[in-house]
């Protein structure tokens, strides 16, 4: 464990709550200091200051570029090669259908069952469009590179599992989609931020991520999307929006993609939400990720085995390997749903992914060993006395 | 002239720079001065405070469908039938693609040259994508109702013209698509707040528009989506994120349709842009959508006499009857992209649309007589100096 990792010096840099032990940056990250100012400087000086003329005076319409290319230097993607815009959701269907393109002889799109479940649904409206008999195949998430033959046009996975947190061999299994000539999509919801991604060493074709997760970009942050810079003149864009087009304010009837990366922009960028990605990428520019992994880890592995020596109910469903594990602890309990409200309301903030999954996001951006441990003790008295098994507890709230 | 309308109290609601007339609500609204203090809100107290628990309690996940609901105020539209995300453009390929699967016999996607490119560039992804051979074709804005015939699945119209505020007939054009069997869609970005939208005597079966003009809601701001009420459960969403799941939180993985416009709904909704959308509303609830337009044409017409008589070399390009246009007024002059930034550093804030539109939003929230008639002086100025002719007014922006 190394030392001077021990105490990263960002913790300060983000609201948390007095009273929280906030284990769910997998899902929303926390509050940048900076961000307040940042919104509020867009909203008052640039929007109303500036009205129209921010999107020269204040730079808005540069923005999903530029943001893009520090997002890349944080998942190993070279400058203008990643875009930001729309949601994950949105971008996974222009990576897939753009791929799908470059495949026309081939019908089927592969991902795995520990996907997020709207990438599967993406994929499945998207093929229902085309019309062409497109199937999409589920494998198991170990099974996934045995199941990659001639017929598969496309691999799409998510690095790493929601629920699980296993994370996949991002370079083994797109060596073994090319050594099929299929195209690689990598969705790094759970990723960016997390662990450390190299996209061009992967070689992968496309990726997408997320940025309100491990990038602390705040609820509804814009996505962005990475087409390998070989490719990018030739993707297909397929959602293609004016602002993606190569003259946006000429007005043409017809389109012409925009030069490189610059094609995968849709229509007009969250401007608000932009700003706050600014200042939480503000905090991403300084950290090296490596050593970032090097704390999650440690912290992982300190939650583990205090979770686990106080706990005998709660199963870990995470690998125990840490390196084939994201930046996030799952525990499986029957009694799950109930045992995280119970756990929330006493300030230990993860959350539940059906059928009985509880989940703990490690971010070493703002926690650290007391974080971790505090929380564990707190996780062993909600277990030893079945405080879960309060009525108020058992009611399902609509969404978490 | 209504005198009760002369005086709308609307004008101390919006922050307004010192020294600027602002002609340019028709690309991006003005400020509101609540939404300063409710973006704020969202992002601390929300944001910050509530974390993750901000989708529940501070009622994140409801947003789309309840500013939906007051959007639909304001168009026609009745509650449950409008849903707030995305931009335009992809709400456009949403409504698109639901219409095209409405009728698979049929291969024609009509629309008109006076269509905001997006919405044509998005059609024609759309079109390759399905690979049926479908076709875009365009007409003339005049000529739209003659061309469609039983080979038009679907019309696809801008019903107020971005360069000109050329307004269709939206319920002639919508039962001349429905003698002939096209399903009908409307792009209500330079309506809604603009005109009179009754989208439920239309009996249009799609529409789509944005926020961030006459709305007021912010650069960015989401879009918003109609479905027809009795059509809702059949349309397909084609954009099938994980949102528009009958259960999102089940994180099944196969695709169900949620109930009604809900399935509409794609990727994590922008709480931010929201925040100031709830802001921007809040003055929408009070305003009387007959008034406003009354007051939008005193205004219009005021302006078009002042400019014309003052003006002999700008050429009026929007229809000269009121009832023919929309919220705006544009002028054709040859060198109006000089003449415009001319403007713009005297502060009369308008646009320039190419090839030689010089283009003004009139806006009764924010908007009186002292503006309108104090803009048109500076044309007047701007025109009898040729002042567009000092060379810095002749170099072309990236963008406005």
């Amino acid at each position: 464990m190394g030392g001077i990792d021990r105490a990263l010096p960002w913790k300060d840099c983000f609201v948390l709550p007095e009273g929280v032990i906030y284990l769910d940056g997998n899902s929303l990250g926390p509050l940048p200091v900076a961000a307040v100012r940042r919104v509020a400087q867009a909203v008052e000086a640039e929007w109303g200051g500036r009205l129209i003329r921010g999107w020269n005076d204040a730079g808005w319409m540069a923005q999903p570029a530029k943001l893009g290319d520090r997002i890349g230097r944080l998942i190993g993607a070279p400058a203008g090669s990643v875009v930001l815009g729309d949601t994950l959701s949105i971008k996974v269907y222009q990576a897939l259908a753009a791929a799908l393109s470059m495949r026309p002889e081939r019908r089927v799109v592969l991902s795995d069952t520990g996907n997020f479940p709207t990438d599967l649904y993406m994929a499945e409206g998207l093929i229902r469009q085309t019309g062409q008999e497109h199937e999409l195949r589920l494998a198991e998430p170990e099974a996934v590179e045995a199941a990659i033959d001639d017929r598969v046009a496309a691999v799409l996975l998510t690095e790493v599992d929601y629920r699980t947190g296993r994370k996949h061999d991002m370079r083994g299994i797109t060596e073994a989609a090319h050594r099929s000539g299929a195209v690689m999509i990598w969705d790094l919801a759970h990723s960016a931020g997390a662990v450390e991604v190299d996209l061009a060493a992967s070689n992968a074709e496309f990726a997408a991520g997320c940025t309100y997760k491990y990038l602390n970009a705040g609820p509804g942050a814009p996505a962005f999307i990475y087409v390998r810079p070989d490719l990018a003149e030739q993707a297909e864009p397929v959602l293609q929006g004016w602002l993606g087009h190569a003259e946006p304010f000429a007005f043409e009837t017809g389109y012409r993609p925009g030069p490189g990366i610059e094609r995968m922009r849709v229509g007009t960028p969250p401007v608000l939400q932009m700003a706050a990605l600014e200042a939480a990428l503000d905090i991403w520019d300084m950290v090296d990720m490596a050593s970032l992994r090097r704390r999650s880890i440690e912290l992982s592995e300190l939650f583990i085995a205090e979770v686990e020596s106080a706990c005998p109910h709660l199963r870990l469903v995470s690998p125990r390997e840490p390196s084939e594990r994201g930046s996030q602890v799952s525990f499986a309990f029957d009694q799950g749903y109930a045992a995280m409200q119970a756990l929330i309301a006493r300030g230990v903030i993860g959350d539940f992914r059906a059928p009985d999954i509880m989940r703990f996001g490690i971010t070493p951006l703002y926690l650290d060993e007391g974080d971790v441990c505090r929380a564990a003790a707190i996780i062993a008295e909600v277990m030893a006395s079945r405080a879960y098994e309060a009525p108020e507890f058992q009611v399902r709230a609509k969404v978490t």
